[in-house]
């Protein structure tokens, strides 16, 4: 059977994590993890543009059968949720713009597929990425961390 | 004195208005306008992606001094200021990658500008649009009557 190869991609407006994880029978792998910082004095527009060039080689690089990004569910203000959004629609239009297919999990199911549990902490989340990876420490920052898990999720329900 | 070439963007999910606006002296002209229509079926990512392709080939081709996009206030909810988020990031990450200065104006600067009025009617704003470009009816769908109208506010601040 051959590997699927998923980039999790966690949505920020300043920070965007990204991690690429392999699932070969039944084992999980991740050969990339890190975050897209954006330049933080820039306008909006140019943080979005350099959001969608860093992705963009790291999706064209990877190669991956998919994307799996948050589906985010904005309690705070409008304001806020327009920003998550404008990250968000960079991150899938880039996907889509190099054919490949993007799949959305509620935080909720990130949780309960790596913990067990749709309310686990965010620590309790970050050292289950941890112990699944064998990595040596949580990857930082944590938004790597958290885009791992969602690449977690995918593999977990496919 | 050269030109001045605005692309004016209406942001929306499914249709995105677009005008090309030259300012030349105190004259006021349009080259092109219209609407990116995403698929209907599709997928948000494939939409998006969809929406990038389609606004890259007009800006490449246009090769605009600034992009002008309307800054939306969205009163509904925290789900639709998502999604129309998620159109905005798209239109702004494509200005920025082709190296193109994006401004934002609100809905009120817009019909102030256009009409005189921070109060107009959507049909009042559009009547304006025909009149100040010499058509013979108000450009249709009327979300690239809205793009033109927010290049025209551009002309009159700058």
């Amino acid at each position: 059977m051959g590997a699927l190869r998923i980039v999790g991609v966690d949505p920020g407006t300043l920070v965007v994590g990204y991690g690429v994880v392999d699932y070969r029978g039944s084992r999980l792998s991740t050969t990339q993890f890190g975050v897209i910082r954006a330049p933080r004095g820039d306008h909006i527009a140019q943080r979005l543009g350099f959001i969608q060039k860093e992705l963009e080689e790291i999706i064209a690089q990877s190669k991956p059968d998919v994307v799996a990004i948050e589906k985010v569910f904005v309690k705070k203000s409008i304001p806020s949720a327009i920003r998550i959004g404008e990250a968000r629609g960079v991150i899938m239009a880039v996907a889509a713009g190099l054919g490949v297919p993007v799949v959305e999990y509620t935080p909720a199911e990130v949780k309960k597929s790596v913990t067990g549990s749709g309310r686990a902490s965010k620590e309790q989340i970050q050292e289950m990425v941890r112990i699944i990876f064998g990595l040596k420490e949580i990857p930082r920052p944590h938004d790597a961390a958290d885009a791992l898990a969602i690449a977690v999720c995918h593999c977990n329900r496919c």
